[in-house]
């Protein structure tokens, strides 16, 4: 039906119609005082989405963009590197880090699975010589849904002492605990299509003062993406290169909706959602991706063996308006994905699940008629 | 008053009413068939607008990283360039080279004056052996409201046989013809919150087949900026990374009415817009900065003796919601600029022009009331 499509993909993401609305104003000079008071209070709240009071710093860049900014601002030619990668993006950062002509060494695990925090372990434990300068870490792979162990990973960098811990917030960033500050998270990227509740176009960067000490003597070349110019211009409230002033409206108006909302039921809001998903996906009969202890806050990957995942996915979009995302590169037409994140509500997994459950009907999928829904239920009501 | 904001800055620019619109609908999967329609749609109309057949590429960054990745895609460290500077924009492409570490040489003239064409006829004609692999000039330099004479320097280029022209297209295109495949451009970068008529966010590119020839052995490292990846997918009608789909939604209206509009008309307005401005500023007894020769299509920047520049900007913003940019760097305080780009109608400099006067009888300035305005009625009436 025209105008009836819902995003349930792991970006873009829902927008309030609030949000929509704010960034359809006319643009204003982004040099003005008005401009100003905005990215006064946007930084501020940023810094609270972030649990830091570290710089959060805005590109108009893609999530991509503002990962590669967190990489490139902190490392020479030549610096050793460790890259966990366990899905599209994990080697995406391994591709940039290839591209600037590091040092990569790549820690894998099947896609599907986490990465195993122990062979990060070892090899930081073996760099006596603290040769290791960054490690590279996607917390949610949204290519597969499955959570990595930043928490243990980090630990281990942390006991290193001198190696970064460069973290891929993309989809984990407003929908699970990424507590900055506590942890000591040195590089942390993310991008507005996700859990900011806003259209794609803008990026961010948390960086940590170990991370700056880092950028003072890093040599990889850049301009659009030099963070300090950012930095530097933040402290007055404006910004290098013009602004998407546009995206900023929509970012000051979701953020106050999100502190409305408190990052506490944020959090709680995705991980009922997440278990109220995985509860369903186990009574269809249908097989989750990723494990149940390294299920990802955001995304839910299944991988259908008695009927054809893009079958599910056309059935879902012409006779429901939903859209899931189907697989990446070797997973293409294997998995479908659930989005889960940003400005989704209780009502909305239900629509879904329940809208899949029709799906699986119709496809001729056996399974009790009413078993996800009910798992579902369950689950948001808290029984 | 409160909501009557009228920018008159070079970026961003105005927007119709019926662009902000489309921008506020709800976001799209940018992997989906309804996403790639509108981007085989924008890229046929952009190709239109940059009166080419060459790729024209959409990025999200601001035009500073449209020209970055206009830069670093085609050349190789140490490699020689020319680039012209006479204007902070020019001098920004000439930081990029530097970051970069090729062997810069800056040509440039006084801030308010264009470049001498001879220099560059004269340092290409002496690089007999081929040395010197691009020639960056910015059209319009928007921080002084000069036009170089892009026509004749590209003339020497192309006698030159070897090296690349790039363009900082940023405040000419969509506001007076260049015409990239008549004058073999071969990089030409913009953004969309100048003549596009759309809010800031959006970087293009465009690329000539002489420019993807070097993009085969160019070794500066990039990744996000990587304009192959852009290409590749361009060519699926889809992108490499997250596109803003609500800021292709603006584009799609504003190149429709563009189109509508038609190239002839929308260069016919921009000059004679600048031709009105110019007119005025002479009959108030202000001294315009750029030459008549070199006067930019879009910005018209004024030097005033007898009244502060910072004043008049002032008054024209408190007591006339109009908004004027200042200058940049050693020019801040000594002059005003009047961006006349993009959605902008006759009445709007009639607008702009009269609440000038109005500001200059209330600061003193010794003029004869009417004049200004009259020069201007006089040239949009083809009086």
């Amino acid at each position: 039906m025209d105008n009836k499509l819902m995003l349930m993909i792991p970006g873009p993401t829902p927008v309030p119609e609030k949000v929509l609305l704010a960034m359809a104003k006319h643009p204003m000079g982004h040099r003005s005082g008005d401009f100003s008071e905005i990215m006064a209070e946007v930084t501020q709240n940023l810094k609270w989405l972030h649990q830091t009071q570290n710089d959060v710093l805005v590109l108009t860049a893609s999530g991509t963009g503002a990962m590669e900014a967190g990489i490139i601002n902190f490392l020479s030619p030549g610096d050793r590197v460790l890259v966990g990668s366990n899905g599209k993006f994990g080697e995406r950062w391994a591709e940039v880090t290839d591209a600037y002509g590091l040092q990569t060494e790549r820690i894998t695990a099947e896609w599907g699975k986490a990465l195993d925090p122990e062979q990060f372990r070892e090899k930081l434990e073996a760099d006596t010589e603290k040769t290791i300068k960054a490690v590279i870490i996607t917390h949610s792979e949204t290519s597969t849904g499955v959570l990595n162990d930043l928490e243990t990973i980090n630990k281990y960098v942390k006991a290193h002492g001198e190696a970064l811990i460069i973290v891929d917030s993309v989809t984990s960033l407003g929908a699970t605990s990424v507590p900055i500050d506590e942890w000591g998270l040195d590089v942390v990227g993310s991008g507005s299509q996700k859990g900011y509740m806003i259209p794609p176009g803008l990026g961010f960067v948390a960086v940590s003062p170990k991370a700056w000490e880092a950028y003072k003597t890093a040599k990889l070349p850049r301009y659009y993406l030099d963070l300090g110019k950012y930095k530097k211009d933040a402290a007055k409230n404006t910004t290098p290169f013009t602004p998407p002033v546009n995206m900023f409206f929509a970012l000051q108006v979701a953020l106050q909706m999100m502190q409305k909302e408190g990052l506490e039921n944020i959090f709680a809001r995705h991980h009922r959602h997440t278990a109220a998903t995985r509860a369903a996906i186990k009574a269809l009969g249908l097989p989750l991706f990723a494990p149940d202890d390294a299920a990802s806050p955001s995304i839910t990957a299944v991988m259908p063996e008695t009927v054809d995942a893009e079958k599910i996915r056309s059935v879902m979009k012409k006779r429901f308006d939903i859209v899931l995302a189907g697989g990446q590169d070797h997973l293409k037409g294997k998995i479908f994905r659930i989005g889960h994140l940003g400005f989704v509500c209780d009502r909305d997994i239900l629509s879904a699940l329940s809208s899949l459950e029709a799906t699986l009907l119709e496809l001729g999928h056996q399974f009790t008629p009413g078993a996800g829904i009910t798992a579902a239920a369950k689950v948001i009501s808290g029984l």
